[in-house]
């Protein structure tokens, strides 16, 4: 078996940790039960094991084709998608009125890792599908919902989102595609859109653009933004195909990685079409209010990309134990009859025990903050439903930047467990090491969650939500310290204190900065601060993953505890570097402005 | 230009910083003057800036070609190879009695970065010859010199270094290559090795291959390891080439990145040649010594590769902040009149000034420990040698681990400045985060260095070395503290002391595991022990080098004291969190019992 997915530890996180508990509970899933989410997983397990990854090497190898304008995804692609359609994969989150299922995000979010560690390349079209889905779903029309959306959760249809141009990537406010009215309801759209994931292939009979545009007279900057639902085909009132739009794709990119998703340079009104000059465009809500829209389904895709980055590393982290397990090499520290093989060497269980503390911490951290995103969306107290909210969206960012900074980690660390054998293509470590690489950029650079973390989640309320997190910390400190009996447990304990100080001196520090107008010095630490929450809200889960295993004596308690004290001693100490970083912002902003001048 | 070499920051080391001067005053070395330096490092500037760098490109796009057994490099590095030999470069550090010009190795390592950074993949050909050279320099007999260095350092011949079979990586016990005396001093080698660099090409007439391979009744383990001369044609009386010695290339692999150096598999004694059976090959030194000798060649290459690192994170360095300098996208934080070149940003300028922090803090070290190198071998008082000899070995695993470690994350740093386009191969920062990638695990991996620094470093002279290095370290902080009307300095002084302080904890760990008997205790904290020195060996040259600036307001000099507090601030703290990681040995050992048993 190439991949297996880890049920094991998604069952720790929804049952031991009491999250499925927690979600199942709220009003809205009352049909759903313990044994359906059961049933649903183990059936999910087995379809991507045994239909979507195998088509992981072949889609790096044979990669996305471009002739022509008409793209070709690698051969294995087109019957897994039939199959992932025919599933019903894409409508498990969804509106059951609009043909979904359901489902909370909690179990969307672990199918969704399922399938990007199955191939990462493959799922992107389904991850883009869902972000469409959910732009139109909060913001179009009835009509808009009605047509565009059902075709899509059959997989018969798949979604875009256009929002980069060659001028315009993390400053939207610099984009210049344009839409003019045509008094009939429709606008017609003409520009140049690039980086479009599954902007144009051959897996689906229509696909379902998201467009950013700007109409004549709309306001400079990122307040004259409209978004359009532009269809690759036209659609007839019964729901049939029409006349083929005027958008085309000029080429697809040589990427390092993701061979076998083509991302595409898209051009709008380019004339060659069966309906003149123009792509015809449905507004989708109000004009000007497209990037309020587009942030929904970024939020959406944010969150999905740092699951990739849990993906990504659960997949180098399995090959390489494999590899680890298998490879003899030198004789055991102790001295011994003969070679070991390789798992037995302290660094090797360094490196693999690195690979598996930054991927099980990244699960833990995403599955909780969908946690917080279900009870934001069913809870029937308002109060509740609010703290929720505002506790997701300070999780996003860090969802996105910890687990996908992490990816290229793990997979660079996957890559080193092999040795020289690592370095040969065929051996499959390096396709992670490609892969894993663009999620740090894509829906936003780290940079950009960073910016996001601190200006919209730190500052704007002065910190209140950090302020919560960091007291269920502290208790959780408290009960770890109950514990001197358990060296494990105090040692966490001890770990955890010191960490969670780091964090508190950091957002004092940032906070302060920002008191006193010193904004340079605050950015100067964003990233830093963003990926010290990482590993101080990853470290806080695996504790209390550690207190809730104290008891049973499983294996996989055994080795949750021993994953616990492992990040508590390799990984949580991160926090003190970065957070000394941070704390010297002023410093740094004169060293900044010494070079860059 | 794709690429200029760094000479301010050279020259800053070489200068400012003393080396030379040292270096120049020893025996040996009376013809050398400051301006002969001057005119070699402008010379070599010269020449790898217009005829290697260019060849970076289409040596990744073309790469080296297999066709029956023959290999064919890209188009442009025959040319570029002819030049370089007839410039003399092959021979700059060797002896001159044998063709060389016996150069320091300072000025030789110097020459060694920008060739690598003009082209890595190119730069490996010499780079192996450099160490077969050595080898046979130092183990050889009159006769093995004579054939074959100065044809080697005419850049007529290249030579190779043939360890590593299949079962045989990390773990040359396990070897079993062939080598039967024919009683006229001559032996037959036969067996397979892989991942020869440059094992067959087309650059050069004749490739000298050092085999290590095993004589009938040799003893078990390393210990039964004997090195070989085996070329490719063997070499007549006159120096003309002969038959065709019975070595074949069978393959070249598939790699991630340094795609225009071969990487073969050779068979040896595969009866294919005009010699009969066996590939003919001529004994180095004596039998079962072979692991000695080879040592030679691996400490020069594990020195080389270590300058590689830094050779690839200069090159990415370089092209991401002209890419910074010229991308315009999103307005100055402090809001303004439009967009900005996004190096105004202060996410771009971490991302920069660590990428800067890394590269530079890692030559300031290599450098240093080539001046060590120098004077162990030329300085006339024993004492003085000796001393200096034990800190260049101690020196030589850290600057193979830290130079090659960080140049991932710097190639990894230089693509996240790029965004998106980094991702796109046309843009070239990706090649950089694919040829980076070897370096931590050719020549010994990271683990293998880390082995040989607490093994042979650390606890067999009991801390001597590292203790002698720290005394020096706290002298750079009692002279930073009598600057307390600086701030730069009076803060680089305070993160230099806890990094220090942080750096003599983990060393004291380490002996008392060790001292205990708990060996995985230790080892478990290897790397980072190692990867800690490395920040704090480069954190303290940094230093030393704001106080050297402290008087002189030229770019560079200013440039300098910012990159040394940036360094202090977001770089030396990550010592903080290694000689955290170091202590928990006891906790970590137990952990990784739980999950490896």
């Amino acid at each position: 078996m190439t991949y297996k997915t880890p049920l094991d530890d998604i069952f720790f996180n929804l049952k031991d940790m009491g999250l499925l508990e927690q979600v199942l509970a709220l009003p809205g899933y009352e049909e759903i039960s313990d044994d359906i989410v059961d049933a649903v997983l183990h059936e999910n397990a087995k379809f991507v094991q045994e239909v979507v990854a195998p088509t992981n090497r072949d889609g790096d190898q044979q990669g996305a084709k471009w002739d022509n304008g008409k793209v070709t995804t690698p051969a294995s692609f087109a019957q897994a998608f039939k199959a992932f359609a025919e599933g019903g994969w894409q409508g498990l989150q969804h509106s059951p009125e609009l043909g979904g299922q359901g489902f909370p995000k909690l179990i969307s979010a672990v199918i969704s890792e399922n399938l990007n560690a199955a191939n990462l390349a493959f799922a992107l079209c389904p991850l883009l599908t869902d972000g469409c889905v959910e732009a139109i779903t909060q913001a179009g029309s009835e009509q808009l919902k009605q047509t565009f959306i059902p075709p899509m959760l059959e997989g018969r249809w798949t979604g875009t989102m256009n929002l980069t141009e060659p001028q315009a990537g993390s400053d939207l406010a610099l984009l210049t595609t344009k839409a003019i009215a045509q008094g009939d309801g429709t606008y017609r759209i003409s520009g140049q859109k690039i980086f479009i994931t599954y902007g144009e292939h051959d897996l689906a009979e229509n696909i379902v653009h998201l467009v950013l545009a700007r109409t004549p007279d709309a306001p400079k900057g990122v307040k004259g933004i409209s978004l359009f639902v532009v269809p690759k085909f036209l659609v007839n009132d019964d729901g049939s195909l029409g006349k083929r739009n005027d958008v085309w794709c000029a080429s697809i990119e040589e990427k390092l990685g993701i061979h076998g998703s083509p991302t595409a340079v898209l051009l709008y009104g380019a004339d060659k079409g069966e309906v003149g000059e123009g792509a015809i465009g449905y507004l989708v809500g109000q004009e000007n209010y497209g990037l309020q829209y587009m942030f929904i389904m970024m939020n959406a895709a944010r969150y999905n990309v740092g699951i990739q980055g849990i993906s990504v590393s659960e997949r180098a982290l399995q090959q390489a134990r494999a590899y680890a397990a298998d490879r003899v090499q030198g004789n055991a520290l102790e001295g011994s009859a003969g070679p070991v093989t390789i798992d037995h060497h302290p660094d090797v269980q360094r490196l693999l025990m690195t690979m598996r503390g930054l991927t099980e911490g990244g699960r833990a951290v995403a599955l909780f903050a969908a946690m917080c995103n279900d009870v934001a969306h069913q809870h029937a107290d308002e109060k509740t439903a609010d703290l929720h909210r505002a506790q997701y969206e300070y999780l996003v960012p860090i969802v996105k930047a910890f687990s996908t900074e992490n990816s290229v980690e793990v997979a660079s660390l996957g890559m080193q467990v092999h040795g020289g054998m690592g370095y040969i293509e065929e051996t499959g470590a390096a396709q992670y090491y490609r892969d894993a690489r663009i999620l740090p950029i894509y829906e936003g650079t780290t940079a950009i969650q960073a910016n996001d973390f601190i200006g919209r989640k730190i500052l704007r309320d002065g910190g209140a939500v950090s302020r919560g997190f960091i007291a269920a910390m502290c208790d959780t400190v408290n009960a770890l310290n109950q514990h001197q009996d358990d060296p494990a447990l105090a040692f966490i304990g001890t770990q955890l204190e010191v960490a969670v100080q780091a964090y508190q001196n950091a957002l004092d520090a940032t906070l302060e900065f920002a008191a006193r107008g010193q904004m340079r010095s605050a950015f100067a630490g964003s990233v830093p601060l963003l990926m010290l929450a990482g590993y101080v809200h990853a470290g806080w889960h695996l504790a209390n993953a550690a207190l809730k295993s104290r008891e049973r004596q499983s294996d996989i308690h055994r080795q949750k505890q021993a994953t616990a004290v492992f990040y508590a001693a390799h990984l949580l100490p991160r926090a003190l570097s970065l957070s000394s970083a941070v704390k010297a912002g002023d410093n740094v902003q004169e060293a900044f402005s010494a070079v860059f001048s």
